[in-house]
């Protein structure tokens, strides 16, 4: 608790900063959300040109020195403080200035690039993910390096403009700055809370193996009832062969698929299940009973802790309005699994290709490609640097953290852990429901300055991992 | 053979005036292909219009009375000629002068409403569907009227402008003049022949029963990585749903589906695997193999005479380029049964609604819509009348006719049978792989011969029915 007191008072100049700041913070963000940094469409290039400039100057401003790094693609931005010196350690954030398109754009009350507050949320594309987050770790930095002059640990912000199509040349950046860019521990704040008000660590993510699987019929489509019989329907095919991926106890019927996967044991078990959950209240934000997969699992268990197979997408012949007697040349679908460490994409691969080989009819011929896979990842956090993130929490939040899983895949979090041989940090502040990737996205305004406090307390608790301030 | 005798005499001026005038023929078969008379388009309805005057007109040139009859829809017109008397039986041909839309335009060879000749084939819209089928009949009457002023029966020609549609107004039209429709027999040239120079006549159609299949989710599409689990999948609640209704050996798995099936006998039977099929040269023609449905019934029976379930369409999610990782809201199916006697779509509906209930899983909701329904239907012909077919055709082709039934539907046969209360007789000139409703749609050069000298045939053999000539 000495401890605790010593390090509170470290950080008064740093907390008045951002008390007296939080005002101007809120007009910066909305001036970072205006920018229409769209990665995804070509059109939009300029408005990268803009949101990486804006970066570079805020990141100045904050203390920091930014530099703007061509790619192939959208420029990386790195902003760095190495003032700690040697003996301290040294964060990594990474973050992205790059959004999702808005489309629909009907289904939006404010326009998606005009900034707008109602209720305490304030919506823009890119608010949550990831232009409001990435924003909060500038004015951390800021908070110390113009309120008290000096930032506890050596911080580089590393910010890339493609998270959205991919990462296409992050990798190859990254490998080739890799001695810049060497850190002690990776922060992203890309994710949610649990709750409001609940401060949570996020310490897994599922895999993706997604697939596209084509059956092929007659080379053309044909009149249902002249040939109606003999002919063996790519469609009907394609629904034996979807259908029997799973049975009904939400099992995945493909030989070998549980075989890799490694037992969380009953204190992760207890941990999850003891988490504030409300189902009734998740089934009636995504209006559908949570009834599906395996039972026998908690329902946070089967979302984070438990692989799947959905079918994200099925084709076929004639979809019109109406009746149209057709017997389809082919029928396709979109499958892909949420994978669970230690499955891999690679090797469900090689058991999803041999199930289907095994449960073809006869009559048609499949291809399957995969178009996109990801490693599952489980935070490997030391006790120290778990007890310093809690610290961090507690002190904003004045509750115990809890760990959290998502069942999403972000596969660059699994790439920078191993590339940059530093346990990654999952520490985000946005709500359930805020729309990432979807009309009226929104994060919490109370989350800008929790946010900003916490992981100014973070890096302050970083920096007493190893020496007292 | 002494009837034949006198019967042949009696055709030669018919035959000379078929002979001395089949280049004028084919030239004006090829004005009516000229005009672009698609019903499914109204910007076609001037089109419609220019068919159905040229029609009436050409009508009068071969001496029939001929009327265009208003309707809510496409005109109907009627030609006819009574002079044959009380005494002689009447025919009713049923034909229609509109056509299917062309498209995709850029398959066909030369377009699709400028006529051309290759190969024995002539290539237009229609050609075979039905407005070169339907103007034999006008040929045939008009090689009597005009070749030798009489013609054996009472003549109604009954074209209407919106088979392609549906036949919306043609019902209520017939009902309304029922009584100058009353005939003894219906003979419709919509079809086609087993093979070239096998003379065949169509005794047999499957019924439909047509539905769209929604299963409805979560009221928006969801991420599938977040909420993928314990929510029940629609697009994979449907595959089971749809891999349910047949097992592998081909089987329907309705319960009750089979039930009201007549057995068609081992007379038919054989009649069926007596004909001569080559299963080789059908593979390669619609480029797949023929190993699909109930394999212990032969292809042809498989085709004619049992009921099948076929997927016409799936619909869900994303089925774009690339991976979305969306868990769809919804799936959707186009799913049809083809019927054999004495199966309805009525009865059908009522199963099919019954088993989709019993396989529905939790957290799904399905919607079933019956679009199209259509009643299947065996000939019933008296010996007479069948003689009188057969009779007619040998004479042109030297050879038995053959029995063949179809796999497609012809809601309107049945509807004629009902309501005029006669016998139906199907009696085309189509070769297999004509191209119905497709690019390339092409009609026999020698059919156009072959077809108005066995039309002729049929009437005088008809006459000869209950007296000689």
């Amino acid at each position: 608790m000495g401890h605790s007191r010593i390090n509170l008072s470290c950080m008064r100049p740093t907390e008045k900063y951002i008390r007296d700041n939080l005002e101007n913070f809120k007009d910066e963000i909305c001036e970072f959300l205006r920018i229409p940094s769209i990665s995804t469409s070509p059109e939009h290039l300029q408005e990268m040109r803009k949101a990486s400039d804006w970066l570079k100057s805020k990141m100045e401003d904050s203390g920091l020195e930014a530099e703007i790094y061509e790619t192939p693609g959208n420029p990386v931005v790195l902003g760095k403080s190495l003032k700690a010196g040697d003996s301290a350690p040294t964060v990594l954030v990474y973050g992205h200035y790059d959004v999702q398109p808005p489309e629909p754009l009907d289904l939006w009350i404010s326009p998606p690039f005009e900034p707008e507050i109602r209720d305490g949320r304030l919506y823009a594309r890119g608010a949550s993910d990831d232009k409001g987050q990435l924003y909060l770790h500038l004015k951390a930095a800021e908070a110390f390096l113009k309120g008290a002059d000096n930032l506890p640990v050596n911080l580089i912000v590393l910010a890339e403009g493609e998270e959205e199509v991919g990462s296409p040349n992050l990798l190859p950046f990254i490998e080739k700055h890799s001695e810049q860019l060497a850190c002690d521990i990776v922060v992203i704040s890309d994710t949610g809370m649990l709750a409001p008000g609940i401060p949570s660590v996020l310490c897994s993510l599922r895999g993706l193996a997604y697939f596209d699987v084509e059956v092929k019929g007659p080379s053309s489509d044909l009149h249902s009832g002249i040939y109606g019989g003999p002919v063996v329907n790519p469609a009907l095919a394609l629904a034996h062969i979807l259908a029997g991926l799973q049975d009904s106890k939400g099992k995945v019927t493909i030989e070998g698929f549980y075989d890799d996967l490694l037992d969380w044991g009953p204190q992760v078990k207890k941990q999850i299940n003891d988490l504030p959950f409300n189902q009734q209240e998740l089934e009636e934000f995504i209006d559908a009973d949570l009834c599906g997969g395996e039972t026998e699992f908690s329902i946070l268990e089967r979302l984070w802790t438990r692989p799947t197979c959905e079918i994200n997408g099925l084709n076929s012949g004639y979809t019109g309005d109406g009746a149209k007697t057709v017997l389809p040349s082919r029928a396709q679908a979109k499958v892909s699994f949420r994978l669970v460490p230690d499955q891999t994409p690679q090797r469900i691969d090689e058991l999803f290709r041999k199930h289907v080989d095994k449960v073809t009819p006869r009559g048609v011929e499949v291809t399957i490609k995969q178009l996109h896979g990801g490693m599952p990842w489980r935070a490997q956090l030391s006790d120290q640097l778990t007890n310093a993130v809690n610290s961090a929490l507690k002190k904003i939040f004045n509750k115990r953290a809890v760990v959290a899983g998502d069942g999403g895949s972000i596969p660059i979090v699994r790439d920078l852990e191993n590339l940059l041989d530093s346990p990654v940090l999952l520490l985000g502040f946005s709500y359930p429901g805020c729309n990432l990737h979807a009309p009226n996205e929104w994060f919490p305004v109370e989350s800008i300055e929790n946010g900003i406090r916490t992981i100014a307390h973070l890096y302050q608790e970083i920096s007493l991992m190893d020496e007292i301030c």
